[in-house]
């Protein structure tokens, strides 16, 4: 069975740095600028990393929050200013390390690119993080919001595909926040069986990750 | 990425036996002996097999069902007679080939004895499938129906610990099916998000599966 070691919250330190924004500031331009890449490149192929660690031998995964920080479950990170751009529905919403991959990358260069631009340090020291498994997939069939863990019957060219890598966090490493996150560890427990508060992708983490054999170091 | 070969439904054929009762006929006397056992020998190990084959290339897994058949979106491969002990809520339920791990046994011997006794052919000729990745864990806190794919905070002795294996159908096969049951393969997007319907366990495995590459052969 699949080992995953994970070390404590208090080995990481965190910082913050310069904002990072989205390419898309509403939910409309996000479609739009999807179907115009679709007609030009084909099916957008992206990368998000899942990052572990644990607290009391419970493992926690870490996400970047933007918006209102709201439940008492986390254990916060970083104290960062809120989000200054337009507020998806008023309220807050968490994503993992993601992004798009660029054209002849493969994976795994896309995956260290993504996560080394969004939580690496910024004095020019390099954080070793390793690409491990994949730990599921989604497609978007329609340029719409709905995303599925198979490629759904009769849907010949899924408009994105999304694939999701276990990263090996190192034993200890600093993290540079973007200004506008707040970075924070969530307990599985939270994430579990809560599409409404997490969305189907990350609510799902504990079931998939549950074939691993975590090692609390 | 994991590579699993999925054969056409079509490749198997499907005959009956003797009715397979289970161990406990109510779900009180299911908790009952739970925790006699557990007094006795600890936790429980249980082993729950994951069998897909494809349709026009999806891929559908299959289900053991007892209980009256309700949705048509099931592909109906026996036609046995209903269930005649008690239902569970008078409607229908599904299962996968499971049981618990006997004393000495190892996982992949119990879950070969299992699906053997199953699913296996009654002419003494042997079925060739292969005990392959673990998809999920489930555990159970207490001695009642909730399970969740990690240990709960505060649970130091979870009572029944649950191992989901993928298990590698050989190209062709004749599975024996207990006449107390229906055998059905449902497609992934049926149990996807439907809980209600088939339990926790079974309605997380498309996304527990995502992460496999399907061959359709």
């Amino acid at each position: 069975m699949d080992i995953v070691n994970l070390y404590p919250l208090s080995n990481y330190t965190f910082g913050t740095k310069d904002p990072m924004y989205e390419k898309d500031r509403t939910v409309e331009s996000r479609f739009n600028r999807m179907r115009e890449d679709f007609e030009k490149y084909g099916m957008r192929h992206s990368v998000e990393g899942v990052l572990l660690v644990h607290e009391h031998n419970l493992p926690h995964l870490l996400l970047l929050q933007l918006g209102e920080p709201s439940s008492p479950l986390y254990l916060w990170l970083t104290e960062a200013p809120c989000y200054a751009g337009p507020s998806p529905s008023g309220t807050t919403f968490f994503k993992l390390p993601s992004g798009e991959l660029q054209m002849g990358e493969t994976e795994t260069e896309g995956m260290l690119r993504i996560v080394n631009n969004t939580l690496g340090r910024e004095d020019g020291m390099k954080t070793d993080w390793k690409v491990r498994d994949v730990v599921s997939n989604w497609w978007r069939p329609n340029f719409e919001a709905p995303q599925y863990p198979y490629i759904p019957a009769h849907c010949t060219r899924p408009k994105e595909h999304k694939r999701l890598f276990l990263l090996q966090l190192p034993e200890k490493a600093l993290f540079s926040v973007p200004r506008n996150y707040k970075l924070v560890a969530a307990p599985l427990f939270e994430l579990y069986d809560n599409s409404a508060g997490y969305g189907p992708v990350i609510a799902s983490l504990p079931q998939v990750l549950s074939r691993f054999n975590f090692v609390y170091i």
